[in-house]
């Protein structure tokens, strides 16, 4: 035979392995980053067909809230990182006490899964931020928003994501109603201050465990229905605003002693007022268009953050990035129609996840592209943006 | 749970799965490029432990050459393809007469794995090379190095690569020794005449089922042993030269009748001579340098073109870049010594294939670098490849 078996390829020790708490598109693209480096990946997750497990070494089907099934994960793996902040930080911890290496940590995790000690910590650092406050009662949620004024957010400490778990109120009389449509009495909540802001923008930081962290571009980001729709990388923001946003995201980062790749979630206010918004333990839907465009893309980075290696470089390849989320327009399978003319557009890179089914709001991939100008960027990725369907719109 | 499990999760039908054959490195990136295009994959491999084995959603150990593994893996795959041109063309016609839809047809394969047959098929589309002849005895290999002039040399038909099975003869005292040494009484042979060639070129070409291929630019590639070590993208020709390359190229893939991503290498004289020296119907070491420098990569328009999709383009995103192969030093393990050095130098994009072990010239892994010129790419990636060793020189 020419290709030849080579000598003394005998069962080898385990490859170095990394296990993903979480086994979707971001353990996905976090693995493809892992296997490029050479790195084995183990995932755990509650269902058998994920984005990543395909892509993974093993497969574990489990409960990632409970520690038997985390040991079993972490029985596999050399590091443990995790795609989504919502795991039991308790759970975590237990991994911690087994001396298995979990970044970030359940510290980390702890503090900032919980939406109000997330806040605190990074108010701690001096870092500017809506007012908030804690909310146990209806009483307490009152007296915070006579204390801030009208309008105020109430908010899920715990579980909310993508708009999920808040709800605005105008006057007293919104509160019973949010009250009842957030379960106050059985989640706990807190109010925070309304901020009027003219852009949303974020910043991907990779903190090291020693050295300086990896900071990404300051990005703007679209939102709709409190979902991430467009990413324009870098944002048209004048140079001292953008150095402001990257020093305070670098800074809640550290407020929170997170290791790895973070999402950091700022607005804008129209006099150029900078406030923190929220941050992620993970790698993030405003960090995607770094896979094209960044010389070390945010899963990259954060391999080797967790890894303990040395971090890449941030820095763009391109003047200029847009990434566009794909959401699913209704039920149907996980593949889109249209693939064709999407794939026809040049300069279109185009990531689809690989989920089972598609439904309404549900992300199914996004497309990056680059340009000179994000404008030029946003024109190709919108022509193949639009041309792929996911479900049958309902 | 906070993180919703779908309603309607059902186990779905079997998605869209590419059937690799062979699990190396070039399986491996082109089932990163299937995995970010939302389709699964599978392999068929000898042995258990290989670069692509952990991407893939199915591993199957077996042989390639056995029309009954190979329908094995056909029955989880929609489209099948190859990584190496050494799998016997009567297994793969097996496949194609059960109905198996293979890119590139076992006829390109037939015909591409016999270098005589090649070169014929290659020679009456008018390409230039240099002159062949088949060898079946010593007696017409003599023949046709008188007819050449020496030097000649003296090579397998089948089954060689990286410069195994190749022989030069300076004078008809060399033939017997040459012909011991690649068996001639067992192998069949031919003999090629010697082009002094300045440099050596390739040019990576996707050709689809229908319209145009995709032709990434004309690169230079500096050999060594016989093995790419190097390759400078795009090459410093005379754009005449260039355009006359990638024609060349272009005619002799479709000279096969080839679908999918081919290598073609060619010799440059020092007159502006071009001379075909080979293709190879697969992704090539030679277009690795595109995952980071162009558009679309030439994994993943290999995969566009086998699934009969549009082909992506293969514009540059940078103005240069440089590959640099990462050979095994000696034995030893998979993962190289120098990491952190290696990892260290921005805006190096490191390879690495995930083998359980190094051999002597083994290729480990590779690193890419961007710049502005093929030298200033050239100092990013020499400085990290030079910091890693791969086993122990010996």
């Amino acid at each position: 035979m020419p290709v030849p078996i080579h000598a003394g390829e005998t069962p080898s020790p385990r490859p170095l392995t990394l296990g993903l708490i979480g086994g979707g598109q971001l353990a996905k693209m976090t693995a493809q980053a892992a296997a490029q480096l050479g790195l084995a990946t183990a995932i755990l997750e509650r269902t058998q067909h994920t984005p990543a497990s395909g892509l993974a070494h093993h497969c574990l089907l489990g409960d990632w809230d409970q520690p038997a099934d985390l040991l079993r994960l972490a029985a596999l793996s050399d590091v443990l990182t995790l795609e989504n902040e919502f795991v039991d930080a308790e759970a975590l911890a237990v991994l911690e006490r087994h001396g298995h290496r979990l970044r970030p940590g359940s510290g980390t995790v702890k503090i900032v899964q919980d939406k109000l000690w997330q806040k605190q910590a990074i108010a701690e650092e001096g870092i500017a931020m809506p007012r908030f406050a804690d909310a146990p009662s209806k009483t307490a949620a009152l007296a915070a928003a006579h204390a801030f004024g009208w309008p105020v957010v109430l908010k899920k400490r715990r579980n909310g994501y993508d708009g999920k778990g808040n709800a605005t109120l105008r006057s007293a009389a919104d509160l019973d109603a949010a009250w009842q449509q957030l379960n106050g009495d059985q989640n706990a909540l807190f109010v925070e201050s309304w901020f009027s802001f003219e852009r949303e923008i974020a910043v991907m930081v990779t903190r090291p465990e020693q050295g300086s962290a990896a900071l990404y571009p300051v990005v703007e980001t679209v939102q709709k229905d409190h979902i991430c729709h467009v990413v324009r990388a870098p944002g048209t923001l004048p140079t001292t605003i953008q150095e402001r946003a990257s020093e305070m995201a670098q800074r809640a980062v550290a407020a929170v002693g997170g290791i790895g790749t973070f999402g950091v979630e700022m607005f804008l206010a129209p006099d150029g007022t900078l406030a923190l918004n929220e941050l992620a333990p993970r790698v993030h839907n405003s960090g995607h268009y770094t896979i094209e465009a960044c010389e070390c893309s945010q899963f990259e980075n954060h391999v080797r953050a967790v890894m303990g290696w040395p971090l890449g470089s941030p820095r763009m390849r391109a003047p200029a990035a847009v990434m566009i989320n794909l959401l699913g327009a209704g039920p149907g399978p996980g593949l889109p129609s249209g693939l064709d003319r999407a794939l026809a557009v040049p300069g279109a890179s185009l990531h689809l996840y690989g989920k089972t089914t598609s439904t309404r709001g549900r992300k199914m991939g996004h497309v990056t592209a680059l340009g000179n100008t994000t404008d030029e960027a946003y024109a190709i990725a919108r022509r193949a943006a639009d041309a792929l369907v996911f479900g049958t719109p309902g």
